[in-house]
């Protein structure tokens, strides 16, 4: 986990961490990553964007010097690196050979990082930063070895939401009744996919309007497409019911917040909701099933499941449908 | 789900309504109380007497009148009542008949509600309020007959948290080893109870401090009673697993902040965490999961579920240790 590189405050995780030891020597069950280009959370970007602008990458390199890791201490949080495989300590139970250029899978947030070439590379316009150095990776960190076949943006963005494919196809059962909120975004397209993988027997895909309703009909990855607003329990449940609902798993893709009680009503009892959401709030969820007497479980969207990064990278390579929604929004 | 008593705004649900219609005249599907007494959420109480001081008695009237509901807008919280069924529709599902005296177990925040007598008897110096007035329940509410064998308020509080020992129930396999956080308090000794009787072969359970742990060693629910800071993810992870851990099923029952982290290290991969406790995030669960590789399945603590509250006072009855820790919280 990692705890021998956090410096401050002693006894906590990386990732709740102040500061990370990034030196390079290894410890045992250690990997050390050539760094090529980091990915920002999209929403840290923004904020040091906004509140630093031309200035940002002298801070992003302050933070990355501070910290011994890219934190952003306003969002919390961090982004992904690409890098390639430069050492491995036998101890490490990745599976991962020098020369395997890899993704992490795991936040910059727990990753010690150094950066030697003062992100020179980079404009500063864009949350993509070429950049020299190193990072770290833990016996229980993840990284992807990202594959031949496809551009390495498109093999990101995938990654990116390879939690919900792998969780929906654990859930869904022969015969089911599946209803996807946010059906034509990324997690939304590929949990369509996996579901239908998984033998489940009708597929709503539920979007906020025309236009992705289109896109998601272009895509033939749903029975039925619905338009529908999610923020409207009682609108939410009649229309799933009239598409063949109510489901009986409804996965929550749209990050929005408000949708807890719709998702609730448009699942049948003894149904699932998988809220993959995080604007999903934890107590409307779990008053709104109280206050509804819904009996449905509700899972949270975990998203790490062993296997999951090639589970959702052959649903892109066996699903034109998938592929043709991922590749419009990186065009 | 009472729809039709919604004045403003329209198309929301109850709960999420600003003013309900309480008339008393039922629709069909409805039942009428004759309110005895409310109990006012713990949280909601404290904010308006801080606010209102000798007021509040006022204010709580205020805020029933105006919404048709004691819904505090400040919290966002209600309570529950206790009363006696005074009109049944045919159409109603929930199986009471005039004359039971029932405790709802649906929020106030959802319930029609008129007070008749000013709130006359109440000194406002306690969240219990005697009352006289009416209250309605839908088809869709969930209200429970108080037993004839055990005091009101020792009821109600058993009836507060009756979902957690029900899904505990529910997840826990025999053989497993059960690890409860805040395991002296209401919802978690139910929980230890619930779990020894789905068949777990080893009940860990984790307190605070010793005081706790001494009452929970006294009431025998547990196989290793355990004191750790269960927002300490490193030390609790080692104290579960020097119990007997790692746990097959961790159930969180404890109202701090900070222990999602916690309970999913204690948690064996391919286990469960069931977090009850209304302090969780969402996204603390959902990243540290993932941040942590670890395969967990993380489930929303459902505060309803199909005979809950006739399980959890069972559960009292049939086991001293339980009724002890209750009663010592009344005393």
């Amino acid at each position: 986990m990692g705890l021998h590189r956090v410096v401050a405050p002693v006894g906590v995780l990386p990732q709740a961490a102040e500061r990370l030891d990034a030196s390079p020597e290894l410890w045992p069950g250690e990997v050390r990553i050539r760094v090529e280009r980091l990915n920002l959370d999209a929403a840290s970007f923004r904020q040091l964007s906004d509140k630093h602008g031309d200035a940002v990458r002298a801070e992003v390199l302050a933070i990355i010097e501070a910290r011994g890791k890219m934190h952003n201490p306003v969002t919390g949080s961090g982004g992904m690196l690409v890098g390639v495989v430069d050492e491995v300590t036998p101890e490490s139970p990745l599976g991962l050979k020098p020369g395997d250029r890899v993704a992490t899978l795991v936040s910059l947030t727990l990753t010690p990082l150094r950066i030697t070439d003062g992100l020179a590379r980079w404009d500063g316009h864009s949350e993509q930063v070429p950049a020299e150095g190193h990072a770290i990776l833990f016996a229980r960190s993840i990284a992807a070895v990202l594959p031949y076949d496809l551009p390495v943006p498109l093999a990101l963005s995938v990654m990116d939401v390879c939690g919900a494919p792998a969780l929906t196809q654990r859930v869904v059962t022969p015969g089911s009744v599946v209803a996807v909120i946010g059906a034509a975004g990324k997690s939304g397209s590929l949990s369509l996919a996996a579901a239908r993988r998984a033998g489940a027997a009708r597929l709503i895909g539920i979007v906020p309007h025309a236009r992705e309703a289109e896109k998601l009909t272009t895509a033939g990855l749903a029975d039925e497409v619905v338009i529908a607003d999610a923020r409207d329990p009682v609108a939410l449940a009649a229309a799933v019911s009239q598409a063949g609902g109510p489901a009986d798993v409804t996965v929550v893709c749209v990050d929005v917040p408000g949708c807890e009680h719709g998702s609730i009503l448009a699942t049948r009892d003894g149904g699932t909701v998988i809220f993959f959401s995080m604007a999903t709030s934890f107590s409307a969820a779990a008053l709104g099933a109280e206050g509804l007497a819904a009996d449905v479980t509700m899972l949270v969207g975990n998203g790490y499941a062993p296997g999951h990064a090639d589970l959702a990278l052959d649903l892109l390579r066996s699903e034109p449908g998938v592929r043709g929604l991922f590749e419009g929004r990186l065009a």
